[in-house]
């Protein structure tokens, strides 16, 4: 990663291939800026729905494109790319979440210069829905969007791959295919797999002792409920880096099974602790240091006007909220509501919220 | 788990031993209530600040409780029941997270009469702060509280527990002690060390990679920050089910890696697919059936006035909130806020939203 480049922004045409979720996404917030967006795909009814939604109008005969995007699953991605560059003189781009491996067969299969002209992207936006209905102008606002250049990417290709980002509201962050995939392997990949275990020893489990499911089981698997046709392709995709991330997390594992049955203390304590260091070495809201939050509780009724009444008394009393809980709540009409601050500013906001009348607790 | 029997509030006295989070929590509730509560903590410390905050008041001279709260650090547990019951004519109940280990401990040491007034209980409420400082008359509210006879309780020391949780504003659930740990073992305990073992493999991660931390490794990882000291005891004294677990979602590991290595996608999906299965199986708010719930993302500028201007739209609009993220954004002064509602409602929302001037996408 390094310091963003000068951009100019695309000028267009552009054509999207694979008018899905992404792709449309993509036309919508291009179409916003005045630029000029092609879409193609295998299904012509998605063309239609998404020129339909204004994201762009059918490729025409003889198309030139500036730009093209790919925007197709995980398995036909590195053919789309190597196509773009064979029947256009364009840049090329993608915006799948693996860089390594369809670089390696794209490079496989094309010449010295279009490969030049390819550079890969990934931005971290998406939704748990899929096709061009689900699709926003605003997906990629104020989302991460990873630029992987490769050695003999052009400036200019990384430059409208940048130009490309911006316009669609993204930031620019710029890494290696490689570092790309290591990086989201060990942040979003496995991550994936983990919640999607441990949801899997939920599956079969009786429904008495799922009442006792508290806020904490939740956040651990809620990522797990993601397309399985979509998660086998990008795992598959980056096969290497997550597999090795998952054996590292299955020595863990086995240690603490081992510490577990041998009242090894000592050893618990510390595969624990590790994991508080890594909570504490995520990134802050936006990209600054990481912030030490805590919970501060509060009753609510559990009706999204009372949660608005709280939220007006928390900007009057002017502290600023990371994130945001409902609880949820077995067989009451009121809500618990965990207010995540800095730590700094828990008690300030707890004896403030307690002389507006809410009842609170840290 | 059975059908609540019918309840008689406690009369009190009662004494709570240990004056922590949860012993002031209880002595704030009960107090609160009407209910004479006496506080006793080896930090002497402890019992000043309790009743400096109205949690209850000194044991005095020649004190016959009716009911005992034991309120002490796992390791503790038993001995501390068993004392309990040998020195008072009281029933006794504690709130540990654990409940089998403790009750053959305290079984090995006491009397049949003795063992007879003894019924576990477990409140699933907490903080991730300690000490009788963070103790909050409300913390229980709402909150379900597993009561867990034994094959010799009195009905009458059950009614003294269930009433106990009642007071404090909790939902008592019925379970046998082993079918309580099982349940705590798979819904919290073994989330708890998933989450530590995926967050201990970010501790040593490039802090470049983790600039591409969204929000569901932020999920997964969240409980992860709790305290080591704590989580080791509470592992330990439930040591064979987590253990179990443990090694189903080992095994699961193993397949998941093997699949990956040898590229079998069909034993792939259906790893991932058991996952999605267990996110449905959780129950849903209230205790309900589970609901499929979806993200719909709003475009929100970053500061707490705002949020509840939405809240107070979606409050009007009708639409019940399941839950709601505050998305984490590098570098921007807008956030981008995810309501979580059921699936059915997410359409009208958006729309009914974008009508009240707000940007979003599903």
């Amino acid at each position: 990663m390094s310091a963003p480049a000068p951009t100019t922004p695309s000028a267009g045409p552009v054509l999207v291939v694979g008018a899905g979720l992404l792709g449309t996404s993509v036309g919508l917030a291009l179409s916003g800026r005045g630029v000029e967006v092609w879409l193609r795909d295998l299904q012509y009814e998605h063309v239609r729905t998404a020129t339909g939604l204004g994201a762009g109008s059918p490729v025409p005969e003889g198309a030139r494109p500036a730009l093209v995007v790919v925007a197709v699953p995980p398995d036909h991605l590195a053919d789309a790319v190597a196509d773009a560059l064979e029947t256009t003189d364009a840049v090329v781009t993608d915006v799948g979440s693996v860089k390594a491996a369809p670089l390696a067969a794209v490079r496989a299969r094309v010449s010295a210069e279009e490969l030049s002209r390819y550079v890969g992207s990934h931005p971290l936006a998406g939704s748990e829905r899929s096709g061009p209905l689900a699709a926003s102008a605003r997906l990629f606002e104020g989302r991460p969007w990873a630029v992987t250049s490769h050695e003999t990417s052009t400036p200019e290709a990384q430059r409208a791959v940048v130009g490309l980002a911006e316009l669609c509201g993204a930031t620019p962050f710029f890494f290696t295919p490689q570092e790309h995939d290591d990086a989201v392997a060990r942040t979003s990949h496995v991550p994936h797999v983990v919640a999607s275990l441990m949801a899997g020893a939920l599956a079969d489990a009786p429904a008495t002792h799922l009442s006792l499911s508290g806020q904490g089981v939740r956040d651990v698997t809620r990522v797990a409920a993601g397309d399985p046709g979509l998660w086998q392709q990008i795992l598959s995709a980056n096969a290497a880096p997550v597999v090795g991330l998952l054996r590292e997390v299955g020595d863990q594992l086995d240690r603490l099974v081992a510490a577990l049955e041998d009242a090894e203390r000592p050893a618990l304590a510390a595969i624990l602790g590790r994991g508080v260091d890594g909570t504490a070495a995520i990134p802050g809201k936006h990209g600054g240091p990481p912030v030490e939050e805590t919970g501060v509780f509060v009753v609510v009724p559990d009706h999204p006007g009372e949660l608005a009444r709280l939220l007006a008394d928390v900007g009057a009393i002017g502290v600023n909220l990371e994130d945001l809980h409902i609880d949820h709540d077995p067989g009451r009409p009121t809500g618990l509501v965990e207010l995540r601050v800095a730590v700094a500013e828990a008690d300030h906001l707890l004896s403030a919220l307690a002389d507006r009348g809410w009842a609170g607790h840290g």
